[in-house]
């Protein structure tokens, strides 16, 4: 039976503040990339929102960032490695409590934002978060744009990773995202991504954005919850798996 | 062989900015109350001490405070149950992973400032932090002030608890600390404390303020490190006890 | 011609988050408490809603609170003098320069959550912000609750005064707020809300929790915009003083 | 009678925390950099050292930096427009209300660490510091580094400006800082800085580090308090410039 995984960004709010339904998309994914306090997520928020995955058997993931609370992790910061390390560290192990306390354990690591995109080509600092995931536990599974450095530092170090494929996105035919700057690199309608989602799982095949069709391999989903019509596509997204017969399940899990 | 700890608060700087000489003073105590973010102590900062810690067999604890840089979690801060538990969940669980990344290890934890002063009194904050420790791990040794309420509900709850006595205050006969808006609540001279310590170590035995003897029980001594001339205190306190033959060895450990 | 304020919270998200409709407020009320950073309040959303009233005439009125994103500045803070004398005036000097900035000006101060609950009862921080405000522009007015602390230390020291009255609350016989703690405190039909505040403009008049009229002066009416149904209430409000004659607008200009 | 403005960082503690002695540096400097708030600087630091420069004299800046407490605002941060502008109007505010409580007057503005270096050559976001600057007051003196992006724009837009030289760096022949990655990049010895400083004062000449001489033109000179041999440097450029008959007075008051 053709299994995958859907992850999505949880636990993004601060204080008085939220962001999306996490108690719905706790109900729609598999993995739940838990923000862990620098970019969002209060500790309360990170307790409650992992009690929620530990009772639903969603897997729970530290989406490690840049300590940037008012940019919301999304800004290039120039962190060295003798911060950057120990600040992965710090939200990985400030998670790993709190989910334990509920119940919960942390079995991925995703980073978040800026963090993420750098450390897809930037050596130095994905070196520092691959070797920061080692250092709190070699097990715990490294979550990661195909093709990025981070992945493949993770790989050579011995630490398991996972693929993800934008639900919402564009790629080209080099099956790399098609940027955010270009017009046609997000997709609004839910059942075409829907679509477009399960043929990847079935057959591997995704249509690139200028219409060929590529190979591209993935063991997870990300889907977003931040705006009711985000939500709106990862429920269709979860749907149509669901009514294909694929199974939804953690991929670190697997 | 008499035996006592000596624990001072550790890594309170926080990105540029340093208090204290903290690889001096990890050459004088056997715990190192280790600021966790919350009022003092960057990841980096953390991540260092607690190497240094490790390196020498000096004991590791959480000094967990208020979320509140500016006061360096020295104002008191009415925080609701559902934040204070998970807020020193997320502090110890930072500490754990970030002591681990080092090979050390949190041996117990001992609330800072405010939320120190607070819990001595205060039933409801001191259970929410006495529930947040034993949700971590029941082993961890909640370190604070003897008769304290905090001390007492640990106890109730299973909690190995110790007591410490602070070097440089004066006591009434009751055996409660002279506030600190009193005179001669503070102690200055280094010679008169470390003598004072070593009664206490060898006979349980405290001069209170008005001149009369009292029994006082303490399983750790607090000094401080946060000047030159506190450094050079505490330094007094240990030569002066190893001098009469008392050994230095952490509490958790005995 | 019967005229009164309507003020409400303003700009009180941080970075990514929102709370409220902002831009949907602005043409409800006739005087915006603007976050200023300490508790919400970004300088982009203090900015973006400062040119927003400035264009619609709305007054400008800095909501001070105390230093504490994660607690939305609703948690009571003990901060000495020293420090919030001068973090008054910070907050009202980083708003007074982004109003001017899109062509507003700062006409108002109205403390925020916990700090605004603590003068009113409490005279050493009371007289903090007073002395503060003075000393940024004693043309200032304070808006506060009638018969605070506050208000009368500022009358005293010859700062102008307004006093509010909360739309949605329910007052003792004597003119107190009933505590949120007892039931029936808060009002939550907006049209019995409306007509109640239609009463108090025109007659001066407020029923007590227990049935009693009682003489409220007021020269401000508070209400909210953090939800919709708080919005919606707002708007009725305002359009059931407009229906009946009553001018909207700002006590500050008048 | 020749005249210069000596420049430092003040204020760059936070809460607990202290840098260099501000008390001090306020008695050798004639202008004085007053840290706002994002990478350093609390209102009680801001209020106090501002108040001892009115009373001294001594010109006061606006030190505006990014908002990265933990990085000292000395980390690279892509902060968009929207953001960059009003979060530097916020600090310039901020800071003229403390200054003028206490009698003084901002009179300059001067962008710290990273965002110092990214204006020098970022033409956006040096546009977006001078559009700033020039909205909360348009006879605000820009100090900056000779021959950046940001002083070319700031003249360009009519802005005061004024040009500064580092007394501890090295300078090719082109006149620009030696990257600090290059040895001898910064100079140590007090006596040969203060020489140096008195020449380029007396004849506009300046010691290339490839030995050659080269017109250097500058309206400060920046010196550094934060430790005891910088403050000691400091002390020697004064001294050996006011023994020379050199006249020490801001720049922003001539």
């Amino acid at each position: 039976m053709t299994a995958i995984d859907l992850n999505s960004d949880i636990g993004e709010g601060f204080g008085r503040w939220t962001l999306g339904d996490d108690a719905a998309m706790l109900r729609i994914v598999s993995s739940a990339n838990i923000a862990c306090g620098f970019h969002a997520g209060d500790p309360r928020a990170i307790r409650s929102t992992a009690a929620i995955a530990a009772e639903r058997g969603v897997a729970i993931g530290a989406h490690v960032g840049y300590r940037d609370l008012a940019g919301f992790g999304r800004r290039d910061l120039d962190v060295a490695s003798d911060d950057l390390v120990p600040d992965v560290i710090y939200q990985i192990g400030a998670l790993q409590a709190l989910a334990a306390s509920v119940g919960g354990r942390v079995s991925y690591v995703k980073p978040h934002g800026a963090l993420y995109n750098r450390i897809a080509h930037d050596e130095r600092q994905a070196a520092d978060v691959v070797r920061a995931v080692r250092e709190v536990d070699p097990t715990l599974t490294l979550l990661g744009l195909p093709g990025s450095v981070v992945l493949r530092l993770a790989e050579e170090a011995g630490l398991p990773t996972a693929r993800e494929a934008f639900a919402d996105r564009a790629y080209t035919p080099e099956g790399r995202l098609v940027s955010r700057r270009e017009s046609g690199s997000v997709l609004h309608d839910a059942d075409t991504v829907a679509e477009r989602m399960l043929r990847l799982v079935e057959t591997g095949e995704l249509v690139a954005v200028d219409g060929s069709v590529i190979r591209f391999e993935a063991d997870s989903i990300c889907v977003h919850g931040d705006s009711p019509s985000a939500e709106a596509m990862a429920l269709a997204v979860r749907e149509r798996l669901v009514a294909a017969g694929v199974q939804l399940a953690p991929f670190a899990a697997r």
